[in-house]
């Protein structure tokens, strides 16, 4: 007998909202087993479950203990799969739900964001072969001394992607509510075409420029273990998007797609002195007021002086705007903040090999008359900070220069 | 160092339905601890939840399978102990929430109404060696094969109970809405007073009777391994009813309670060919339709025929009818049913050593003209069948002709 193809499915927390879209998701399970395949289902809690069980917690205690909070946020995917199970066993097929613990998904024991160490894929595969569909939670795991763990935001993609790479399963499919991924945000660009493949490094690149797709870390354990993501609809049969390694072709596409973060803050020190240690005095003192500090620009003014600068998060600006304070007179220097900006990025892995990207970048911006505060790169992106208040014009801009509204076989540029 | 008391604490579902509750509960904990106990709590899902969990099960699977229900359910008890571990915590003392499965609560893999093997009291115990109130979730346990199962109705009482016999524990205090066990239905003899201590027999007498006070199994528990169990109030501080081994005393009480069962039907078989084995062929084919049969009298009408009564729980009746139609051919009988029926019993150790009291209840209860259907009796019960209509009037005639309305100090009968 040969042997059968393993799919992973993920579904989202809207695709499994409510019954009806429960019994959905069930209908795709069995439509990929009735294809032949052995099918293993992640799920996340259903709809706003999440949010409820945290406003639940924050009523008894508003800064509750970690450890509790993933022993309780546990219980909304555990709810999920087991309804999950009972819809596909009511639709005549055989399922079992597994939590994390129960597939001995181990991570380590940093609670509210853990990470996976190992999965004993045997638990698994024992129902597989019996004909089971297996619906396993998602987002989940335990310590090895049995506390429940939660893998942080994206867990539950984390959690299909690494599933996939333990059973060497040939598909990871995760379903949403979009149809895939898109070039940019429709919301603000509503030209933008759904790509039909993306390499890693690419949509990571996105991913943390808040593109709000798939989770970093689950791209990472993708792009670690050769798992091939498929992005795509819970309602429809339509293929999505591959998340691949990158092919070729890919480098034909100077840009893949464009980004906008508005979510943030820049923090710029001028005339710090221009003496060994003092960026990492400045950056040390951030760290343990615990800001996750996003691209920093260092420029030398003199040789006595430099300015340093560097983004955050908004919610992480007013911690941020204390620590710099408390540091600036040990450094010597003035600060300045803006909240008013927005960064705008485009990423393609096309740009490693082709000039004139970053040139067609700032002449764009500059015919539409928006000025360029600063420019960060990558190999493989481009970002701009602009006026906030500009920033959706500069990324349609920026969308019609690269043609991100038609699908990359009718792009002028590509060959 | 002396050793420390262990007190278990059970809060029902009602007693942590919301974060005011679950406040409530855990300053109970942190009392007992102060008190100078290592304290282990036992909790169910918080109010409706459960049911809540329930009708989200129906609505994908009209029959959903029996261990999903389980992996479904024990979520409800899971969301209870970490909240209530967050609320303790965030009033300054150590908590730790734990899963039936933390704890190895071993059970048989009976999904719904599973019971237990065994417990590992030393993961309890190495946690509250550490200062710890540990939180337990009640209702669940997991099998040899780490599958979630829950215990049936009453299933937290039971944990709790198992609990404390598995900790050697000093107290289980069970915390409900009620401020004990009652000597009958309050709602129907409003006049009703609170016991002081009940025997583990009498208290089993009047659960099996649908007092709905506490679920037999966690009592057969308490009577096994010794348990003192301490029934009281979660909103106040008042000494309840203390559940214990028979104490001589007791036997000076004749009737410690009353209770009255509504929700059953009389099957009687009339006219039985008085023949080996007829007997065992009609209960056979009511064990074959799952029907669970209580009180069967069975009476000699002359030497070739008998009759044969016994009732069941309303919910079993139409199984129960058509198990007997099936059935009485081959035993050569007619059928009667009636529904207009209500059980009347009274309990109590003393009756064993006190003769009249049977008397006391047959004439209290022909001076009030209710006409008594059928009698069965154990050796500290007695109950009659009476119309249903006249049903709280005798429950209300024997609970007065018992003076069931006075602490038992001041009853007339008891020395």
């Amino acid at each position: 007998m040969a042997k059968k193809k393993i799919t992973v499915q993920k579904f989202g927390g809207t695709s499994v909202a409510n019954a009806e879209k429960i019994k959905n998701a069930a209908m795709k399970a069995i439509a990929a087993a009735k294809g032949g395949n052995q099918v293993v289902v992640v799920a996340s809690a259903r709809g706003k479950q999440t949010d409820h069980l945290i406003a639940d917690a924050l009523e008894v205690n508003p800064n509750p203990p970690k450890r509790e909070m993933d022993q309780l946020l546990s219980t909304g995917e555990q709810q999920t799969v087991s309804l999950l199970a009972m819809a596909i066993e009511g639709m005549g097929h055989k399922a079992i739900s597994m939590t994390g613990g129960q597939i001995r998904m181990i991570t380590d024991s940093v609670h509210t964001k853990a990470r996976i160490k190992s999965i004993d894929a045997s638990r698994i595969k024992k129902h597989l072969d019996k004909g089971r569909i297996v619906i396993v939670a998602g987002f989940q795991g335990i310590d090895e001394n049995e506390n429940i763990t939660t893998l942080g935001r994206g867990g539950s993609d984390t959690s299909a992607v690494a599933l996939a790479a333990a059973l060497k399963a040939d598909t990871c499919e995760i379903y949403t509510d979009v149809d895939g991924v898109y070039t940019t945000d429709p919301r603000i660009f509503s030209d933008a075409v759904k790509m039909d493949m993306i390499s890693y490094d690419e949509i990571l690149e996105m991913a943390s420029l808040g593109a709000g797709v798939m989770h970093g870390r689950s791209i990472e354990f993708g792009k670690k273990y050769n798992v091939v993501i498929h992005v795509r609809s819970s309602m429809s049969d339509k293929i999505g998007t591959l998340i691949t390694h990158e092919v070729p072709q890919m480098e034909g596409i100077l840009v893949s797609g464009a980004t906008i973060e508005k979510n943030l803050a820049k923090i710029s020190l001028v005339g710090v002195d221009n003496k060994p240690g003092n960026a990492a005095k400045i950056f040390a003192h951030l760290a343990q007021a615990k800001v996750s500090v996003n691209d920093i620009i260092q420029t030398e003014v003199s040789t006595e002086k430099a300015n340093i600068s560097f983004t955050v998060g908004k919610g992480d600006f007013a911690d941020a705007q204390k620590a710099v304070e408390e540091i600036k007179k040990k450094v010597n220097c003035e600060a300045f903040y803006r909240q008013d900006i927005a960064e705008i990025s485009i990423i393609g892995v096309g740009m490693r090999t082709h000039c004139g990207v970053a040139n067609m970048m700032f002449s764009t911006l500059a015919k539409e008359k928006i000025n360029i505060d600063s420019i960060t790169t990558s190999e493989i992106r481009i970002s701009c900070l602009v006026d906030k208040e500009q920033g959706d014009k500069a990324l349609i801009s920026l969308c019609k220069a690269f043609e991100l509204d038609k699908p990359v076989s009718k792009r002028s540029y590509v060959k």
